[in-house]
């Protein structure tokens, strides 16, 4: 791919979507969790939303429930959200302190210490090693790498390293200059969407219908201004994507409904970057934007085949934040009140999505090129292994 | 079947309903949607419900939504609710009017045509026949036909047409004199019943019931007095049933809850048809009823294994819809009221027929003979083809 | 087992629970259904709750409903809840009389005998036994058995008598001087739990859970009281289990949140009686509590996989229950609070089971012996029979 202006980087053909079945069969849900969820890398949060010790997050993947938690000695563990006693869930919180660093299952008060899971009481069980020893029922772990300041838990015992897998810092050098290690949450909202996740992703990976939809995104960075298409050859992997940059309007300074400036940018944006909100993906959950004077990223989360949580979140300069008038509202709301019409329209694709009309899918046409990039990752991920003869989707 | 008054015309021995199963089974709702559902000629409505281009109706059937329009070009049309593009729903309204006549996705606003699904445009797709031949993607089409005034649609290309289909212009004859076609839809309710679709028929298709839960329709026709039923010899069709009549009680003019005569009844009647209230059916949906002064139908869509929506219509003579007072309440009130009592009744039908005590089903006695022809009709539809092996319902 | 002091009569090995899929599969669940429900004994309540010719009580295991009535000659027999006609459901609310002693269903008036269940009229039918034979259409019924005032009933009609089952009177002969038979329901509350059946069932089957989730309970029974086991040498069966008993605490004269007498303590009990609350459970569905001055008592419904009814009721003296000033508060309360801490930690456990890391289960400890013994009978119930192989849990 050369760079483009205006053009269609993804070639001249059209393209198949993915069947309706792959969006709507039960059983293709399950494939992909298995196949997907379970093996890959997941943005769980930011480290500093769980600064102290015992501050946790919860998220869910199906119905698996885990707990990311800032463990005594100071790291950050992940865990199965399930006692390993009787099985009951630790918490339904998803965000909070356990006191003292330690998880207290509220059933029979097994207590597990935050930092290796380690089960560190059991009350009233004889303290006899040869009949119960503690050592054989810590909680089970999940992976867990931070960078950048994001959190990256990893179902896969077995999954390469998150370097590897996102192509560090190879795949990220044309964002370093935002020094996104460096800033700090200062909004997170989340949304249930009543679609699946991949129609949630695809929305985001094509700005076709931004004009459509998104009348205040559209006044911000109109979709038939130029586009900074990024060079093929900059380094990506199979999750980590690069999409570029749309140019803000004139008048505009920022991602905003007003696009008036209110905080100081960026230090080390060059000038191009004054003027272009940026955008990167990382499959098979984020879609990251990148402003003059904030850092907008979202995850998504599959709660079932047609159901969607979206965590949303906003980053800024620490100083700005810790600013005794702090106010993210004009940053929240843009990409609030977009969120909102995306949901709306992933909904009525869901819908749509179940008919026999729609068995074999649509038509992907060059401006989708990225949502075609994602179905190919989707396709290579489900295909057969191990000799295990292809499926298709029930639908 | 000879003419008798009072009698059961159904013969003398008892007959088996149908299994529990085949009202409670999922596997058994899939294939009565592909056996019957998505092959028979199913109404729609009526006409003058969608007198102007763009004027629509929507309906459900399983997870099937389709739209029947008024087209540019006068005629009625009815499409998938489904974008050829993503597949987004392209209205979730259940009637309106589509602007301009032209059907536009919400999403990225490709816009088809009413007349023939036609897409007419995609915007900011480039204008080149050898990368994008719009002609590729029209709506996906149902076939549509009337005949007296009713709208009638099939999913299957490959069906025989109306006229055949249910047995036209002789299956018809003997209520012509109401002349349907020249009748004005006054009123329209949708009701969903937590009841299987067949219950709700079966429900329509005997009066047995009547006495014990339609006080109402009772004092009006009672089932007691005699009833005039048709000539076995009267044309039917598999599909297009005769029922016969009930006599209006004394002092009752017409189906209502106090039998006042509120408008002029229809001209062509004769003696006996001003004193009878006659009903039809057309499987798998329609009880009709013909009242000296107005004709009430309902059609049934099933939307699950145990949901049921059910459109139910009130026709006049357009002059009296017309009419500067126009006023159906009597005869709405009069099937609204009977309509809510029978939906009780079909839930705990439902509720009863998932029992282990119900896996052989029940028992038909004379008096539901036409419950009987209903079952054989939805046999018959089921029962194995092509060579494939009888199926048996799950429960 | 010898009579412990404090002890854990279970042994001093590790057990491990069941594996998470047989609290969370539905195949699963409609094995449980076959295997142990509709073949077991199940209590439905008490006989002086109907008293006169039709009064009932209707309970539901699964998707079945079924109706135990006090008939017209004076015995309590037991039906589905399913008309032999169309399948309707005969009564949708969970208590109250069946005017005259019949049991009249709702759609077409066909009546039935509370005694026999036997069709005594069909409305409208020819009166001709060659073509309707009122003898062929009873309603299903159920076996019923009474004892000690409990109402029994079993779905299967070979199953053994219930004394056989319960081994009786042998197995009750230590609970003898409550005279369980001579008492009266004094309340009745039911409740809806979100998890298991036998997540509901383990959780009454050990206290170690009590410290941590019930104060209220554990002020008044502390578990680190010495307890009274009862010898092993106690006669029990396949499903009559023997607990043992927890001591008052100091202070405390019965099971209420204040312990302070409040009715006559039952004349036959023993000195030690007077001091304890002696526990008993009989599987699938009972826990039995034994009070000095009233016996409380619970029976669980499985609704479906994933909830489950409960049943809870408190016996009184006929004499306490009929005083002017009677007020059952102190009891109710204590095991309604009891009750809700309990529902609330079963749903958390619910929840937890479904997870991937619980797919081998989990841990039972010493103290929880009983539901070690519990599992042994839920996996010999659904064991393999007739040469068909064992199956496994599908989660």
């Amino acid at each position: 791919m050369k760079l483009v202006e205006g053009g269609w980087p993804g070639g001249t053909t059209l393209e198949a979507t993915l069947p309706g079945g792959y969006y709507t069969s039960p059983p293709m849900f399950q494939r992909e969790l298995e196949r997907i969820w379970f093996t890959t890398w997941l943005c769980a949060g930011r480290v500093d939303q769980i600064p102290h010790t015992g501050d946790f997050l919860a998220h869910q993947v199906g119905d698996e429930s885990i707990i990311v938690v800032r463990g005594r000695q100071g790291g950050i563990n992940a865990f199965y959200n399930v006692c390993r006693h009787r099985g009951a869930r630790l918490c339904t919180e998803e965000a909070g302190t356990f006191k003292g660093g330690l998880i207290r299952c509220p059933y029979h008060s097994w207590t597990y210490d935050t930092s290796q899971g380690a089960l560190v009481a059991a009350p009233n069980v004889p303290e006899d090693r040869e009949l119960f020893d503690k050592a054989r029922f810590p909680l089970v772990s999940l992976r867990v790498q931070t960078w950048e300041g994001y959190i990256w838990v990893n179902f896969n015992p077995q999954a390469p390293a998150l370097e590897a897998a996102l192509g560090l810092p190879a795949s990220n050098a044309y964002y370093e200059r935002y020094h996104v290690g460096d800033l700090t949450v200062g909004k997170v909202i989340s949304y249930e969407v009543n679609a699946n996740w991949k129609i949630v992703m695809e929305n985001g990976l094509e700005c076709y219908h931004c004009l459509h939809i998104h009348p205040e995104l559209s006044r911000c960075t109109p979709p038939l201004l130029p586009r900074h298409w990024l060079h093929d050859d900059l380094p990506e992997t199979k999750v980590f994507k690069h999409s570029g940059g749309m140019e803000l309007a004139p008048g505009f300074e920022t991602a905003t409904l007003d696009g008036r400036p209110r905080r100081p940018r960026f230090p080390d944006l060059a000038a191009p970057d004054r003027r272009t909100i940026y955008y990167a993906f990382i499959y098979p959950q984020m879609l990251l934007a990148f402003a003059p004077d904030y850092v907008f990223f979202f995850a998504v989360w599959p709660l079932a085949v047609d159901k969607t949580k979206v965590w949303a979140y906003w980053l800024f300069e620490p100083s700005v934040v810790a600013g005794a008038n702090f106010d993210p509202s004009d940053a929240v709301d843009f990409w609030d009140i977009t969120n909102r019409q995306d949901w709306q329209a992933c909904a009525l694709v869901h819908q749509g999505n179940q008919s026999r009309a729609y068995r074999s899918g649509g038509v992907l046409i060059q401006n989708e090129w990225r949502v075609t990039k994602f179905k190919r990752y989707v396709l290579e991920e489900l295909e057969e292994r191990d000799g295990e003869p292809p499926r298709k989707p029930a639908g």
